[in-house]
């Protein structure tokens, strides 16, 4: 599960949201280069590298996805995500437009939901409430431009209006997303060798 | 909403199921050469038309598809499914495999179900169940084998293990179905203007 959103549009929020409403999602860890906000955890929220140690995890292949945001590095490890597929979880990502676009591509199975808050005034309000400097919210705006155009290349649309019901359909479209049959071709194929064993 | 299943599979009582579940669906007529079982209402089961009327309407390209299944003629009446979408209700058809496929192939916005019973023997079971005759149940389940060599083809498969539940299943594909980002590029549209707009 792919979250991307412009910067203020949520996916931090309503990732959270899904891992407190079930055990099933878990959160594969992101390292990352810019500094570390208040109250944020690393292993946690992220894995806080040097720029050094992240583009060694990136010429070692070890990262499934990377891209440089705002001028700070962000990368998925392909660890992370593994080690929750082993689990029998669904790892949730929350990336930027880019990266989940690398991840689709080299994962079609991936399910990308593309978080857009409700209107422009209410993105706004929400970056200046994360006590965001103006000049970042400008660099902010610029960006979601350019994010907005590749919107179109996910698989789902999910407006960011109330937060509960932001996490209840991302939840909805998880679980629905386990009844595409081509995450059940073993269900066809199991009735259909019933079907050639019979006599008729 | 196209609704595809083997025959015995539950397509009717699903869709009569979605009918009562929620008023945003609505039944599209299909109309059939097939005789009238006990208790079908001619205009809201199917049109029933003779075999000359039917090949009449399929000259005249009235109809989205149309498949000859068991000696007799199925066909969805484009006027039908256009009378339901004009009123911005979701059509729901339940069709044969392979006019699910026609119907996809044209509207490639349709979504399709594929129900599959839990096994063989539960199949076998519902054909007898509604009185079909030994020969008759011989034919459908031969038929069957060639409709699961399709059955990967399908948006969605829903197993129709309890009725209720596959109906909710297909309910719920069918709402998360208005997520997929393809059916809302104007809302992504909407926020892009806003922010072209916006002096940054």
């Amino acid at each position: 599960m792919v979250i991307s959103a412009p910067s203020g549009g949520g996916k931090t929020v309503v990732r959270s949201g899904l891992l407190k409403l079930n055990k099933k999602f878990a959160f594969s860890v992101t390292c990352t280069t810019r500094p570390r906000r208040p109250g944020e955890v690393d292993g946690k929220d992220y894995f806080f590298v040097t720029v050094e140690q992240f583009q060694r995890l990136r010429k070692d292949g070890k990262l499934l996805e990377w891209a440089k945001v705002h001028g700070n590095y962000y990368g998925t490890p392909v660890k992370s995500v593994m080690a929750v597929l082993q689990k029998g979880r669904i790892p949730v990502m929350t990336i930027d437009v880019k990266g989940a676009r690398s991840v689709k591509k080299l994962f079609p199975a991936a399910v990308t939901v593309f978080l857009l808050p409700p209107d422009l005034k209410t993105l706004v309000q929400r970056l200046r409430g994360r006590g965001e400097a103006p000049e970042n919210v400008a660099v902010r705006l610029r960006t979601a431009r350019s994010e907005l155009k590749v919107a179109s290349t996910f698989d789902y649309l999910v407006i960011n209006d109330s937060l509960p019901e932001a996490v209840r359909e991302v939840a909805a479209i998880a679980e629905l997303e386990t009844r595409r049959t081509a995450r059940n071709l073993d269900k066809v194929e199991s009735f259909g060798s019933q079907l050639r064993k019979k006599k008729i």
